[in-house]
């Protein structure tokens, strides 16, 4: 039940290794070892510097904050992934690029660490003080909470599955089925993120079913719509 | 951060002791002295025998059972309360009282240990193997889901709060609001289940923002009937 990613890079590698609970949701850091990434210097390709969707994966926040440096026009919409590590490690550039961003993706225990507060409620409120208007807290089998303006909050719950075969990358799934929605609807307002919450939580409910991305892989635009009615379907009450 | 419940009757006491996990969901016991409950007989009132809606306690399967006895009409609607103790110390008996009982509410790590499953699919197919046609999992802060027949399964989330004084009695105020609800409507369809689980999480939210028993004492009707719409637009969305 050991977990690992690894990026193998000019005969370079970055290692993380860690063990997920028995939730799905947190998990223990084994080893991380940056090596390669340790000084990562991304060179965003001219054709990209003016996309209107930005996201910045889970690296260090100074390759975080360089990608940004490198956007020509400010993107419409900046999505920040991150998490413990670097808020053990590197807080103050954390913080900084926190500001420069729209969108902040953690988890719920990373949420109260940043923050400092248990209440999530209290903790989004902080963390929005922070920079980003929006934060979505990924909860792994406990669903994702997203939070908006006061009092504009939305839960979309997780799927139950048969099996869950392999937590791996289903963090970066749900980043990807969100933006991917977002990228397809032109719009920011929270209504337009939550039906791309429910169609990130989609996404990664494939990723945990097979190994890597073998799911992931294989699915068409029709299984994905008829997870997402199923998403729907679960929270669905009449009262 | 220790809860505790005691029971005093005739001088002799029945203590649980514990702390909850900063999830408001796992627990761990400290210590249980059942005392005046390790021989407890319950004695069901006459005009309590012929209760349309019955519900057992989280006590030993054996005064479970004994009130199942006692009840002259078969109610249209019993439902079992337990927990892991009696899972570790009493697993015999408390199989003989599940096969009787139409609902079961129990905690996810309980349906794990219950079942040998992981997979909650799987671990609410085998619990409704073993008797009853629906099953009630309790995540605390992540919500509740209930598990009708194949396919019909509903997620209710937990309402995130600003403030969480006390997890203690949050299961019995969620089966209380459940039950009242079930009370009132007179049916036990899956539609109504759904319902009935919003109104004992909205009560349980209430529960946890004072000490006791204190913030439930104090709530109205309409109180609980804006929460309610609360947890319903907390989930909403148009797909």
């Amino acid at each position: 039940d050991i977990s690992s990613i690894e990026i193998i890079k000019e005969g370079k590698t970055f290692f993380w290794s860690g063990r997920y609970h028995n939730d799905m949701n947190s998990r223990d850091t084994l080893a991380t070892e940056l090596n390669v990434l340790e000084n990562f210097q991304p060179i965003v390709p001219e054709t990209y510097q003016d996309a209107s969707i930005l996201v910045l994966g889970n690296l260090h926040p100074f390759v975080q904050s360089s990608v940004l440096d490198q956007m020509t026009n400010p993107s419409t919409l900046v999505i920040l992934d991150t998490m413990n590590f670097w808020m053990d490690n590197a807080l103050e550039p954390l913080i900084e690029v926190i500001k420069r961003v729209d969108v902040i993706t953690i988890n719920d225990e990373e949420a109260r660490q940043l923050s400092g507060e248990y209440s999530l409620v209290k903790a989004a409120e902080k963390i929005r003080n922070m920079g980003p208007q929006t934060l979505i807290i990924k909860k792994g089998e406990h669903g994702a909470l997203l939070f908006g303006k006061k009092d504009e909050i939305f839960f979309c719950p997780a799927l139950p599955l048969e099996e869950v075969f392999d937590p791996t990358g289903a963090g970066d799934s749900f980043a990807g089925g969100f933006l991917g929605y977002m990228a397809a609807h032109n719009a920011n307002d929270f209504e337009t993120m939550k039906k791309a919450i429910v169609f990130g939580s989609a996404t990664a409910s494939f990723c945990v079913e097979k190994f890597g991305t073998e799911r992931i892989a294989e699915i068409t635009q029709e299984d994905l719509n008829q997870r997402v009615q199923k998403f729907v379907a679960l929270s669905a009450v009449n009262l």
